[in-house]
């Protein structure tokens, strides 16, 4: 980076806010994406939509690339600085504006922890329900960017659901609203959802407003144990045909499981040599009868599907340590060994022959391979123990394996990523599921947004 | 229209779907928007996917303007040929395609009518909430063009919140689809949602793939009657702030009451001399008894602020003749004089102060005024009974009062329109709530999708 670039951003957002000292560039080099690392020439870290925009419009004038950046938790390698430019780092604006009790809403800057975000609107008795796994360390405006999930989204939804506004930074500096604070919003495109989950790409979040709902009151939690991955894969969709909608439905296979206790013991869980997977259905509402009600038709499902036992989370603690382990899962298997992930979807129903497509991936290619998430979203997070390859970027036979695994994924109506983006390392794929029409489209309303292609180039497409 | 223009499309689509006798022009000039008549020049009824591809490539290669329709139930102008070119109506394409019920989803043609599709998933125990007031004639195509809402949206969304995956045409007459059949996408942009309340500016819809769920047992219903209509909107926002989210939450002023009473003679509606609003509420659920306690507390908010009684629609009859009554207000109320309708939409708190804002104009510019709408979202809708008056639409006294009104709605955080659309009369008003970099944008992704202006053209901006 040029001496006069760095004095310019230096007096722009002050010296304390600019770094290019090798350390910290190491640091802001790569997310929890894999083993991939490029480094940055430079990390900004504005305080103000102001600072975000003057950066911008200079950035602009003078083509250089910007890579913005939440808290580094992504899982596809969109805050990776592919071409050595700077990363923009949110993480200075870390303030909650306005809790606005009064319309269920609030207002909130990007760097905002989620789970600080969600603990503070739970004390005024609101509920912002989307809770991905990194919820204690991951920003909502990556969360934001990348239009995250997790376990309550197949009650609740996901992050674009509960997004009524943005304030934007487009490439050239412009600052902009993308819609209005209300609940109903039929006034031009929908130009916020075009925003959520665009990963970078578009436009840089400054400031969001989320739609709150009243918490609910009480949860349950159950564990139920399978001898077959498949039946558990089953049980998933039967539940809802049901007519029950959980407000968590996980699936974790037992080598998931089995990896995880090693680290966070939980002694609720079993591990049996006969069992091969586990549900966690969780329920909530206001009325704890009817909860229990539910949960005993749930388990009447279950047992139907050769569920070994239904075993409840008798405590907060319990639950409290359940959610605990189901939320290092990733972590830890990935420190064991299963270093890629990958993050298809398809139709609820069809998920057992996702799960068979892979371990047939697995056998043909020589790979361990070890499923488990958001089952009852058909959502599922693929873990691959290669045992030479520990990083699917560019490598050949990784492309091979992937591009088998999504033209499954997309003849059985799914698609290459539910939660965790295209980003880059998923991008190689795109063409197995959009045509060229779908890709030129793509290209076109990124021109719209960022024509010189200096806002997170390279990335998704 | 040019005869070797007709000749092509008597060729593609057959003589009995194309149309240029001036009284099916006339049928087609119109929607149900205020007193706005435009002739096309001709009528297209394309059965199929091709079909429409094939009109929209040789109107893309002729620059022949083409305005979609659905039911022509729209209230906005989006279906009215501006330019006296092509409608091409949906009409023809009227299949369910298939009921998933393995994966709670619904594949449809646009031209079925809302209620059918209702009806056709509930017969296999699903369900699909948005219904807008016209549901027994309007389109699920056109409900997705325009992301129409309705009472239920309060609880259970919009049409945005149901639309999985579409497949469009573009101008130049290429097929695609938006999305993928699956829960969660993020794969790519959000192109499903830009399409989502586009009006028919961006692309042609052809097929659509909805999300359901499972329908609930039980609902109930109260009418709760108040001498202030502000006392009847500030009770809106406190029941969300008790914990509840009803599945409906309705508000009708007095005169609205009055009028559709003579035409739809309802005996559990009260009209006292001292009333002047109505609430309904409406709760649904699995559990019968927990409605019943939701609804003791519902009414203890409603009473605290001073409703006079809380009247409950006992039987499945009187609930159904409430909506229906409901649903006929806006027809009932436009043919008695109330012919201008708005469609704001503000943060559900600030209700009190929309309508007020409205009355005072009323008052200053002399015209009659009568609300109703989706109070719990936030949607009014407000008509307007103006003595000379019976079209806004370039007029210049009408052009006074709107822009005061939207300036008003805009300072209090809302915006135009909730679930209408912009069309064609609201389009004037857009520089209120948008700045010039907000209307720039929404221009660059017409010019992506429709670089020639041909496709439902001088709409929303």
């Amino acid at each position: 980076m040029k001496r006069n670039h760095i004095t310019f951003f230096e007096n722009l957002i002050g010296k304390q806010n600019v770094f290019t000292d090798n350390d910290v560039l190491e640091k802001y080099s790569h997310d929890e994406t894999e083993n991939i690392s490029i480094l940055p020439s430079i990390v900004l870290k504005p305080c103000t939509t102001l600072d975000v925009s003057g950066i911008m419009k200079y950035c602009f004038t003078n083509n250089l690339c910007v890579t913005p950046r939440g808290a580094g938790t992504g899982l596809s390698g969109g805050a990776i600085p592919i071409l050595n430019g700077i990363v923009l780092s949110l993480e200075n604006m870390n303030a909650i504006i306005l809790i606005d009790e009064k319309n269920l809403q609030v207002t909130t800057q990007p760097g905002v922890i989620t789970e600080v975000l969600q603990n503070a609107v739970k004390e005024k008795g609101l509920f912002y329900p989307p809770d991905p796994s990194s919820r204690g360390t991951c920003f909502i405006g990556g969360n934001v960017a990348e239009n995250s999930g997790g376990p309550r989204a197949v009650k609740y939804g996901v992050v674009k659901d509960y997004v009524l506004n943005l304030e934007i930074v487009l490439p050239n500096g412009d600052v902009m609203w993308t819609g209005s604070n209300v609940l109903k919003n039929v006034t031009g495109y929908n130009i916020t959802q075009l925003i959520v989950g665009s990963e970078g790409t578009l436009a840089i979040i400054t400031q969001i407003v989320l739609k709150l709902i009243p918490a609910p009151k009480h949860d349950l939690v159950l564990m139920a144990p399978f001898k077959s991955v498949h039946k558990a894969a089953e049980a998933v969709s039967a539940i809802f045909r049901a007519g029950f909608i959980p407000s968590a439905l996980e699936l974790m296979e037992i080598d998931a499981i089995k990896i995880t206790q090693e680290f966070v013991p939980n002694s609720i869980i079993p591990v049996h040599d006969d069992i091969l997977a586990h549900l966690i259905v969780e329920v909530d509402g206001n009325d704890l009868e009817k909860l229990f009600l539910d949960m005993e038709k749930i388990s009447e499902v279950l047992e139907s599907f050769d569920a070994t036992e239904v075993l409840f989370a008798e405590t907060a603690q319990q639950k409290d340590e359940l959610w605990k382990f189901r939320r290092r899962v990733a972590e830890i298997v990935k420190n064991n060994g299963y270093t890629i992930e990958e993050d298809t979807v398809v139709p609820r129903y069809y998920l057992p022959q996702l799960i068979e497509a892979m371990k047939f991936l697995g056998q043909k290619h020589g790979f361990k391979v070890v499923c488990y998430g958001h089952a009852g979203d058909g959502n599922l997070h693929i873990r691959i123990n290669h045992p030479t390859i520990k990083n699917s970027y560019q490598n050949p036979i990784m492309e091979t394996i992937l591009t088998e695994l999504f033209e499954e994924v997309q003849r059985l109506g799914g698609t290459i990523s539910g939660e965790h983006g295209i980003g880059l390392i998923q991008k190689k794929y795109l063409p197995i599921v959009f045509n060229d029409t779908q890709i030129q489209l793509h290209k076109a309303i990124k021109n719209v947004f960022d024509p010189t292609h200096i806002l997170n180039p390279n990335k998704i497409f």
